[in-house]
């Protein structure tokens, strides 16, 4: 059984892919994370169809997020 | 009687099928979960009209997630 | 008074007709839910204006319901 | 002061129209309800602008209905 | 200080307009509401732009609210 | 460090100004809040493009709330 | 690990962007939150596509928040 909240543990420090609820993607290094999901990302890349935003650290909410992809 | 988390234990290593609320659909191993049905999937495909989109291992929040089905 | 929960009951091993917030209408035999209305259903066919789609065994999570018609 | 619960007790067994958050009307026989303001009808009738159509025994979940209007 | 509660205790038996989620507007007298807001208004009317309907006595669920003024 | 309650409490008596989440603003002097952050406002304006609309009295539901911006 | 609340801690007294759920881009100097993620910020500008527009002081609610970016 892996456990979700493992997994996150696993992936720190590592780049990981996120999909939020509005549909954007973004891509960055999780250095932290709390018990509702919120996480803090580094070198954060926001990947559209027309382009990459760099966003750099960033925390996001929890409940916006749908699918975590560690790399 | 066959409990939700009965059938997800039952479920587990097998692939399953799931709908997000967003509309998308996903199909994974299934590898581990928790009280909140978040859930961790393991060679995870993306299946649109167009394409098949290989994601990997994905953590799913289960607050996005309408259905669940045991291949 | 019929509480939501016993006629949740009464319909166990019965066929319910499903509402959910998409707007699909799922049919199945109702073998297990939980205190979440989280729910169980077997022989599942999902039903639109053009075609019977036959999903097996499925859970439904609770908070995507609308309505649930035994039949 | 007529509480919600106070006048939902009164309603038992009389005919109620409900407005669902999708816009759908629906009128049925009051026979049940819980905490969560789930609700059980009978002899339910959906009313749309084009058609009547009759559901039968249905049970609603709370959090999808917008107002409830004893006959 | 004029605490929310307080103000709906005041309004008790005056006519009050509600603005719901949906955008539909209500008038009617409040007679009773509980710790969700759920409430109860007696000779309610809904305005839209081309009529008035009279819905009698209904009972309105707290999360679809977005406003309330007593008049 | 400014709590967000504090800031409410400091506003108390004075205009601000309400972004709702079906985006309309509206402008009243603040007379009360609770632990939701539902809200009293007095004297209350919707102000949109093409006019102002006097409100009054009004009480705000909380979770219908992006921002407040005292005056 | 960097918890998100510590990051938040972090960029006190610094400027902030924020995107909310509505898609509206917030950037300001965070003076203050709760444990809701509720968030005061100073010299707050809204910039769209058109103009930047000045907020001063807002509170924002932690709900309608997707991400934080300190500068």
């Amino acid at each position: 059984m892996v456990m979700p909240n493992t997994l996150l543990e696993q992936s720190m420090n590592h780049r990981v892919t996120l999909l939020l609820k509005d549909g954007r993607v973004l891509e960055g290094k999780l250095v932290g994370f709390d018990d509702y999901m919120n996480m803090v990302l580094e070198d954060t890349e926001e990947t559209t169809q027309e382009r990459v935003r760099r966003l750099g650290k960033v925390i996001l909410r929890g409940n916006n997020v749908v699918s975590i992809a560690p790399k």
